[in-house]
């Protein structure tokens, strides 16, 4: 074992045992350290815009693009929502303890179904500094701990952050380790982790499609993750064509470079002419390029052809695939066929057509009659979210405290044994 | 694609295609069906039962031990017995289309947590004919369509099992290849559906570890399993004796052979002298031969030397490794270091010991004061099984019908748009 092995593992040691006593914790006192963990940002705002000053300096040497920049520049307003996001995590009612089921045998067994902490979250994540301090909030409410790994960009705000935090934490009174940033300098730490299958119960990795490949193919532990969002409207015939229209432009203009943005529109060929060649309109006015299949064209003659690999893509930008579809299952196996099983939405007046399409469309969200921007922690009433999952087992959609738990059977006994 | 693979691809397909459409049927017709199945192996016994004297004709052939042929019997008796466990599973509640949870949030979107089956099952398991019966009843019942793959040794009962259910499926108008059996002829056909990930939503081996891990290295969909079952019995300084006596024997030696058998004993200091020596002497009478530490061996001169893997060891049979633990934090210690996460109990009449054991032994399922043989589908209460899990994520312990469900979130609106 190399030594970076070794630190690695002592590191995940460290979080394994305090994942353990955080497991005991109750929910005021994790509530209550998380208060602290905000006051502390709060009261270290000089040290945190200093260090964040540093990742700044240092940002054009990573080749950082403004957009970017913008995103890693921290100030005292950003400062405080951080703040008040880490606040926000605190009111969440405690997931763990929950009494899932409790039922009675025969036998007189009292089999209790119990929420319990996942244990251990590995969390590899990109630059923004925001997302340190909202990870390690979500992890610690639903008592576990958590090993971060953010982005090089970052790495002295994320690093005081953490600081501020750990600080919060060991004044709580809580196992200080249940908090703890990997050093970023060397990339060979995150193989390492995902190999630890017998200390770490779950990888999060939140980036860019390349990332999440990689630790899939390398993780020896569950993960927890979306590969892309290629999200559909479909607007059926029976769709009142306005609000069919503001949903289409909402899912796919509000913000292009997101994962539950709108990357294709699906239109019943019943209200194609009328439909179609207003959202195209519509969406050339917002920047967006359309390409279609040959009855899009012959409606909108202004959209380009539609590549096969089109309609699996995901844009993360200003382009959109259409297609006509003859009928409603048409459009369900479409989404079937080229989804990702993120968000896909059905705008139509007509409620049978919206049930089979959210009974046969086998996605994480539907949306009936919403844009897909709603597939998200917080808009779906989670509070705060870790990740969005288009997984089918664990969870699905948007992960948040709750998400981040599991059960175990804890069955009281007085002295049965089985014949 | 080779022949076999495309004739694999075939098989996935028609599973997914009628997954997609038993997943709109209503629990009653899916139990009628069960009936129907059910009726229909009575109705066919005759065939059935030939059907198994050409696997017991080769069964030498084969190299079958005397108990695995045993396994592989059938008789009008065990026959009945597997058409009344498919009836029993019709009795079940059905799990899918159960609304989980439901909020409005304040722009009115009304969102839905809507359970859903997972979609198609691949199940790989060894010979027992039974199984062919409970793991297809109990997969449709979650609205599941199931792939099988079955041992060789009972292809021609396995097959003729299926017929029945298939001729009961039809007829009851549901999607017949909702139950499909592959053959067996080809080792090759595994590893081909193991790589459909885009077709297949789950895979649950049953067998060995050998299988098991060849399943968990080759499969790009999640596996439902647990590798092995290295039970722990532990007896508290607040031990009842007697109790705890009776429980260790019934762990260990009620059925040896099976993953929720106790394979370890750890026992506090307090007790040791007054515990150990009449319990290593029930276990010898029962012909289990028991290894210790230094401490267990001061007490009981007759054990021999327990090593380091014998501690991890899942023995399936007549031998049990003890160790004297000085607290019980030692003890939980022990468990969370040797054990598999799949069943370990306590014993202890004192509450808080008992409450702490269970909320730190990171196990699948915590007995206090009962033996680890409960650890089971039918004795928690939840009517069938189709396997056991010692993973922390989607479902831990035994799984039946509703841990071959995920959900889907369906969100209600009226036009929202996403400011």
């Amino acid at each position: 074992m190399s030594l970076l092995s070794d630190h690695c593992r002592r590191i995940a040691e460290r979080s394994r045992s305090a994942a353990i006593d955080l497991a005991g914790v109750t929910g005021e006192r994790k509530a209550g350290c998380l208060r602290a963990a905000a006051a502390q940002i709060r009261a270290d705002i000089a040290e945190i815009l200093a260090a964040n000053r540093r990742d700044l300096d240092a940002a054009p040497g990573f080749g950082l693009s403004a957009a970017a920049i913008d995103r890693l520049s921290l100030d005292p307003k950003r400062l405080e929502s951080i703040a008040a996001g880490v606040e926000a995590v605190a009111l969440l009612p405690d997931p763990v303890g929950e009494v899932i089921e409790q039922t009675t045998r025969p036998n007189g067994l009292l089999v209790r179904k119990i929420r319990v902490p996942l244990g251990v979250v590995f969390f590899i994540y990109e630059s923004r500094p925001n997302v340190t301090a909202d990870a390690a909030a979500v992890a610690l409410a639903a008592g576990n701990a958590i090993i971060l790994r953010g982005g090089k960009e970052a790495a002295h705000s994320s690093g005081r952050i953490v600081e501020s935090i750990r600080k919060a934490i060991a004044a709580s009174g809580l196992p200080v380790d249940c908090v703890q940033l990997v050093d970023t300098a060397d990339r060979d730490a995150v193989g390492d982790f995902l190999r630890m299958d017998d200390l770490i119960d779950i990888v999060i990795p939140r980036g860019g499609e390349t990332l999440i490949r990689r630790v899939c193919a390398e993780a020896r532990m569950p993960v927890l993750k979306h590969f892309t969002g290629n999200c559909h409207v479909y607007v059926d015939r029976a769709a009142d064509l306005a609000m069919a229209g503001a949903i289409t432009v909402n899912a796919k203009c509000q913000r292009m470079g997101v994962c539950n943005a709108a990357e294709s529109l699906l239109v019943h060929r019943d209200v194609a002419p009328d439909f179609l060649p207003e959202i195209a309109a519509a969406l050339s006015r917002q920047g967006v390029e359309v390409v279609g299949d040959a009855a899009t064209r012959a409606v909108v003659p202004t959209a380009g052809v539609a590549s096969e690999a089109d309609y699996a893509a995901e844009f993360l930008g200003p382009k959109i695939s259409v297609a006509v579809v003859d009928s409603l299952d048409a459009a369900i196996d479409h989404v079937n066929r080229y989804g990702s099983r993120h968000t896909d939405s059905i705008v139509t007046a007509d409620p049978l057509a919206a049930e089979r399409f959210a009974a046969r469309v086998d996605t994480a969200v539907v949306m009936v009659n919403a844009s897909t921007r709603f597939n998200d922690g917080g808009e779906l009433g989670l509070g705060a979210e870790i990740g969005i999952s288009t997984d089918k087992l664990h969870a699905r959609g948007p992960c948040g405290t709750r998400e981040l738990t599991t059960y175990k059977y804890v069955v009281l006994g007085t002295g049965q044994v089985r014949s």
